[in-house]
């Protein structure tokens, strides 16, 4: 089977084809090619492998040119994040509306064509659940809560969705949208979202750097490794159309936890001199949007299926260890200050 | 103030500009004009009003020219209707989706040139609801209960609030979505529409012709009358910004009401043997259509802003029998056999 992933050198897009390459089989069937599309080029390692082909480009061109090419399986997950969108409205719509829309059209031109059915996983977000003030937020989040978005992103996210039902339900595609929930640890560079931190509080005191925390430490969120989003990807593409029902969009798991049991579990994992580099420097404007979001989510729908977050973020923290013993720098701190 | 109707010849887009002519105001302003678009000429003697500019065209150049015209309050009504969106699902997607964005982002336009916020009254419906399996309807439906559309139609017109709801929260536009249930009694001919008996059995036996009634007569329904639906278009323009708080889309009063009760009411109104035009004559497509939509609503914020669909449905009847005073084949039946 031929696999299309979209964003495919983004450090998800990445971890989700060496999966797929280790695995060499999804929905029981051999994986032949798989095609990475992003705006910069995939790791050299991962194109070096004879199933993969990288291609460089801009999103709407590539998934137009999808009208003439066949995949068994596309996971979508190119996006342009929360707060460009926010910055940026074009780029948001452009980037998250107006290419899934292109995707879907051309999947469908496919399909009506060849008579085939491919699958379709799309990459949401939690964050489709926004603060309506008439509409309070439930202690955690899930397949029945109400979503009204009140970022650009969310709103995108959930059009989507519903265009992914609706095209679903039509026959043009099997389409499914998995809502993801912060994924930690994060490697490289604080990316400015204000979701940084829950990365950057664990990610720069393992390289020995100070990190600020701008939050309280009571405040939960849900969150995920980047693993067990792949894996939960890899499981939305895998699961029965059934499983789904009159809906397409799923509500993934997430570890519900603390940012002080996030940094008792950093102590514990790294020692209380790692744990020491995390500051409390408060940010107005980053708490003010955190106090926004949903405290933890329960997904009922994805649990069912056995998609599984982490069950303690001990195990989060050590999973970016092991993922780094090659890279000295990013554990600089964990080696000498543990 | 000026004003743009589009579906302006439609019946509703009709009835909604004599109602704005008669109250000379809105928002507390003089209206100046009332611009009426719409694919056929709007009635004559509406267009013999000095305040009143009709524009025969396709919506799409129309909205995509309000780049350069500034209204400051726009009823979105042109739509293509459930059923076609369901044969044809390009049409569907062109007009209720793509027009609407094509909309939103000319008004857009000119609010980034001229600072002003136009208010926007969008018309959806609340074939936003759909039955899904995995959530069940629950007795009556609104502004709580989620949206699981299972028509492109009801998708479209829920893709449309998210984003009118997006283009509001930044500041683009004053957009409302009002969610409608179904109209009755309609005027003129069936249309097709699974709905479409829900006017029939009324209409047809006024104008001395048999009514084939379709669905069990316990099946229960929300409807409202032209008039308490062009009413609540106006007061949802008036409201204040604060009643939509973090949502666009409202849903709009019905009185939640059974075929029999609505036979019973034509028997009352009309006469038993009027009422004996009506034949069960049973249509297992549209009994199975009916079956799946919600049986009633609450329309909890907008009755808090005095929106009332009627209180019985003999006052839906004899609204029906009023406007057609004038129009004696309309009500052969009722003059003849009562």
């Amino acid at each position: 089977m031929r696999v299309l992933i979209t964003g495919g050198a983004g450090f998800v897009g990445v971890r989700l084809a060496r999966t797929l390459l280790a695995r060499e089989r999804l929905d029981g069937r051999r994986i032949e090619q798989i095609v990475l599309t992003d705006q910069v080029a995939a790791p050299a390692d991962l194109l070096a492998d004879r199933r993969v082909l990288g291609r460089v480009g801009k999103l709407m061109p590539e998934v137009q040119a999808l009208r003439d090419e066949e995949f068994d399986g596309i996971f979508h997950l190119a996006s342009a994040v929360s707060g460009e969108c926010e910055l940026d409205f074009d780029l948001g719509m452009g980037s998250n509306l107006d290419s899934t829309r292109a995707l879907l059209d051309a999947m469908r031109a496919r399909q009506q064509r060849s008579g085939k059915v491919a699958k379709l996983v799309f990459s949401s977000s939690i964050a489709v659940f926004g603060p309506d003030p008439a509409y309070p937020f439930p202690a955690r989040v899930g397949d029945d809560t109400l979503p009204t978005p009140q970022t650009s992103y969310g709103a995108q996210k959930h059009i989507c969705e519903h265009l992914i039902a609706d095209y679903t339900r039509k026959g043009f595609l099997d389409g499914r949208a998995a809502r993801l929930v912060t994924v930690t640890v994060r490697p490289g560079r604080p990316n400015g979202a204000a979701s940084s931190f829950f990365s950057g509080i664990i990610r720069e005191p393992l390289a020995g750097e100070e990190a600020q925390l701008p939050v309280d430490p009571a405040v939960t969120h849900a969150v995920a490794s980047p693993q067990s989003m792949v894996d939960g990807l890899v499981a939305v593409h895998e699961a029965s159309r059934e499983a789904f029902v009159g809906r397409s969009a799923m509500t993934m798991p997430g570890l519900n936890v603390s940012v002080q049991q996030m940094l008792d579990a950093l102590a514990r994992v790294a020692g209380p001199r790692v744990r020491a580099l995390v500051r409390p420097q408060r940010d107005e404007r980053i708490a003010g949007i955190v106090a926004n979001w949903p405290g933890g989510v329960i997904a009922k729908r994805a649990t069912a299926l056995g998609i599984r977050a982490e069950a303690s973020f001990e195990e989060i923290i050590r999973q970016y260890i092991a993922d780094h013993q090659n890279h000295p720098t990013a554990l600089k701190g964990l080696k000498e200050l543990a």
